[in-house]
């Protein structure tokens, strides 16, 4: 069933990566971290320092080119996705790569070219999306067809509050991009325009943040996909996903945990961010990558569905500022490595 | 408390009346049905032969001439309702009329202004759902304000099947003319604009009917209305209702009835149609109708919600042709008598 | 389907009597009050007053023997009920007795006796649970058999507080009672023996209040019914049934209105009290009264339940003062009228 | 945060102990399996073999004497537990000890006594609801106060069906045991007593069987614990718990999953097995486990939980024989060691 854990080489080590050593660490079986990097050198030092036989590094090709690295997770900021990417691909590593692939369709599609090019798949994109129990539960009664061919998907994506950073266009890039890649999987379509209706923004949402949008999407097989997006909604994280079919509809996202009766009222908690909500798809989506990297496969989310994210979304942000239908187009078609 | 029954004439003994008959015989307090008219004679009388003191006729006019009428019910078909409302008009009797008010908005633009001259108010629209026990307590949520101001009315309107002679016209006219009474009652702004969204049609609807659509409303307060109308869904009828506002979210439209847990699953029914989920909206909308009556007073939904609810329609449908937005612009404004 | 309205004689002018008659008089098809009585002749008068030809009474017998009484309704204080009844069986006066039928069950035999004497039923007992949506459907699926025999019936029964003047007693004569006509109407099954477990009383309730309880009934057909009685848990009203059968569970009981998502929370509100929770059983139940009643026909819950009910709550007592098991021994078998 | 992984002796290779070796080996973070024993050499090596560096053995000393070995998990048959622990004592090794502890009390009392002169703990016990998301919630719930003393809990535990060589007595030993447990941790109380009301059992049961059962427990805090157990319900795999406490309820076990709309009904899927609903629950104990072994800390169920179990199991073994209440009397009192 097993050899010797897989080596990892980090890479980035802010908050989602130090995340992701911990899991590796104390979380995940048959993994081990060989290396990190941070272009912040204390910070990589104090992260791989707790850790026997794991080195800190400035540089990700050498954290890449330590000894006992197999693989290689990149969780560092996106403009550093697709150098960290090509060097992957250049020692032939296997990489989980948080999402997006890269900020912009054209770094996307020079990663996608490369990797066609090396003519094997070397890249998981992180949409933990598909590792979550609802929502693979959700795939395969799509799948299993009973229900029919789906007509609709009506999303709600919510977050307590944005942080300060947050712009209009992160709405897209950043929230719906999780949308995006579900519907795609979800339903084996391509996206193929794009339309955003903006109501007056909440009150409590920060000045010049057009929150909530409902963002609208057609789909190569004759279905709608809305996604409300709402950043500030005050009450907690949601997300949630009903697909209408033919002959029935599936919903996630209904409340669980205790039932409380209290007070003149009945109901649960709502979890407060994605961290609690997706904890078990996070370890399902890096437990799944060490699995299969050490079985010498590579599956899950690919560099193509990176790709037509970046792409959807660069018209999402359009149709955002436009207030227009905007038509999704690829530079590419899909090549023959991404079946 | 009270004094003698009301006395009514009904206005067409077809399905819809006949049923009212029924009910206000035998559930309704404070009624009695007085007279009825038909078109078809032997249906006229069928109906009225077993009620004590219950006249039959073919003209309107002369049901609400006869003896102890103090008010009419119209649930004749769409057409036969103008010169209904009129006669009423002229004898001064309160109404209470099936929806739509008219088959169109010129129809509703002459009963407005005859009713505007009279100066006062006489009719009571059926929008039954505003006399349905979630949507109650859903309006009371959102006018308590705590949830803050509303930002988006996520609809569902699902059919089990639609009969023969249903068209795609009749998805915005017959079925999310529900939703449109419902959304300007609930939001207490007008709609402003219409688009319409047509996915693929399901391949179980009607050869030719454009089934199901989402039809997207903005408001004149800057809030977005969505529904989904789809009414070849199979499985049953289903009305659901989220309201999402600044601070929380209201739904309505969850399962009742008992759960049960047998062959591996767990869940309850859903009801085959609007005559099981509304009955009780429909029999408190007549008792409603009936104490107000009694006490001399006009309540509930206005002739200028009929004529509203018609104008939108009539955007709706050419919406549902071109695709495109299209403006509601209503004829008149709001005259005061509907505050 | 309908002549002249039946003209019913209400016997008890209180809270729950005065609420009969404004049912009667504004819910309520088919049928006008003709006559009260009370004890209290003011009340009487009050309440009789704004009612088209109503007259009031001090004696119930004056009460039934005024024009137009077709029936009785008993809804005075329980040692009242036995003489009413026997008032209204020497007048053949169909009769809606409010429950408990007689405080005990001497008085409940009388009655029964004399009934079983006149040989034809004139008496429907209120117990207004079989005519709640939820328990009629729960009836209905245990009955269709495809869920197997039933084997247990888990009740809940809480009340947000109790009246000052509640007593230990009155957890099982006022309260499991009504557990007590649903069980044995759900199941069809006498209950044969009852058992009392009673935990450390909340600190909630008053002083010498051992609430709450939970209540063990043995059926003739061998299933076990479980009752948490709690009527002081201070968050509503709530009334649960879960039927456990060989094949499958089915529940009532679950939470209905708007679901709201708000301040980290998801959920609805508990009604407060029964009025609520029951307010359409209580109008279906005299509306079904009514209707039987001018079809000359006598039906629901007869005069053995109501002494059936009366000879359980008394075991019941006996149990919970003692503590052990104690048989549940009717004075007399079921006589042939009772089908 | 971490040095070399944990070395672990798994003993017993059985169906439960091989699905450990596998979590151990891919599921569980930081840990490593590092020699097995069985009383088949045959199964022992054909689990170690594809484990880099692990040995097999048949006698379970030798596996804890086998290179680097730091700890032991036992998931033997019930009565070659207490032999391991001991051993495990003597060598000073923390174990997981599956459940039961030992089949009976008498074995139990003797691991205690052991454990209690060793004068540290060595044992955590496996009762997995103590790391089931939806328990730890609810044992917050009720330790935060808000809800007030805890009165009743209502306990459903219902499996698909029983294995053929299921008895009635087993229903306690294997079934209740874990409700024992969960119960004595939620409550953080003793239980004091039992008795068990047993319906007429379901014809789906095999013969013989007493199945279903209604197993009443009552507390030192004067609380009282029903559990339904049901171990041929048909319809899946089970598990609820509802407190009901002085100011509210807390509930677990509400279906989750994607919610279906299709054929006239709504609802999800019932998981078959407790390996799919406790599936999260048995990775999480383990991981645990292995956290708090590296940092030196043992924690979790104790050996005197695991004797506590086994005396409230006898007493229930009584009360099911007897019909009668049982008292539960442990022959020794709560050593220090387990504060």
């Amino acid at each position: 069933m097993t050899s010797a854990p897989l080596g990892i080489a980090v890479v980035g080590t802010g908050k989602m990566g130090a995340d992701h050593v911990r899991r590796l660490t104390t979380v995940i079986g048959g993994a081990r971290v060989a290396a990190v990097a941070d272009v912040d050198a204390e910070r990589a030092k104090a992260v791989a320092g707790p850790i026997d036989g794991c080195t800190a590094h400035t540089d990700p090709a050498a954290a890449m080119a330590a000894p006992g690295v197999d693989a290689v997770l990149i969780a560092a900021s996106g403009p550093a996705h697709e150098p960290a990417l090509l060097e992957a691909f250049r020692r032939g590593l296997p990489v989980l790569c948080e999402k997006p692939l890269t900020p912009d369709p054209g770094g996307a599609l020079r990663v996608l070219e490369a990797e066609t090019r090396l003519g094997r798949r070397l890249v998981q994109v992180g949409f933990m999306r598909r590792y979550d129990a609802e929502y693979v539960r959700l795939k395969a009664l799509l799948d299993e067809g009973g229900l029919g061919r789906p007509l609709f998907l009506h999303c709600r994506h919510r977050n307590a509050s944005s942080p300060s950073f947050f712009t209009t266009e992160m709405l897209i890039r950043d929230s719906v991009v999780h949308e995006v890649d579900a519907a795609r999987w979800l339903l084996g379509q391509e996206l193929t325009a794009v339309q955003v209706l903006r109501p007056r923004p909440s009150s409590y949402a920060p000045e010049g943040l057009g929150d909530p949008q409902l963002v609208l999407f057609e789909t190569a097989g004759g279905a709608v996909v809305d996604v409300e997006i709402f950043v500030n909604c005050g009450f907690g994280y949601e997300v949630r996903c009903e697909a209408v079919c033919e002959r029935g509809t599936a919903s996630t996202g209904a409340g669980t945990g205790p039932v409380v009766r209290s007070g003149g009222r009945w109901g649960g908690e709502v979890p407060q961010d994605f961290t609690v909500r997706f904890a078990d798809a996070y370890d399902r989506e890096v437990q799944a990558w060490v699995d299969a990297t050490r079985q010498g496969r590579v599956e899950g989310p690919s560099t193509w569905d990176g790709y037509m994210a970046a792409v959807v979304c660069e018209a999402g942000v359009r149709a955002q500022r436009s207030g227009e239908r905007v038509a999704v187009e690829a530079a590419v078609g899909r090549p023959g490595l991404y079946g």
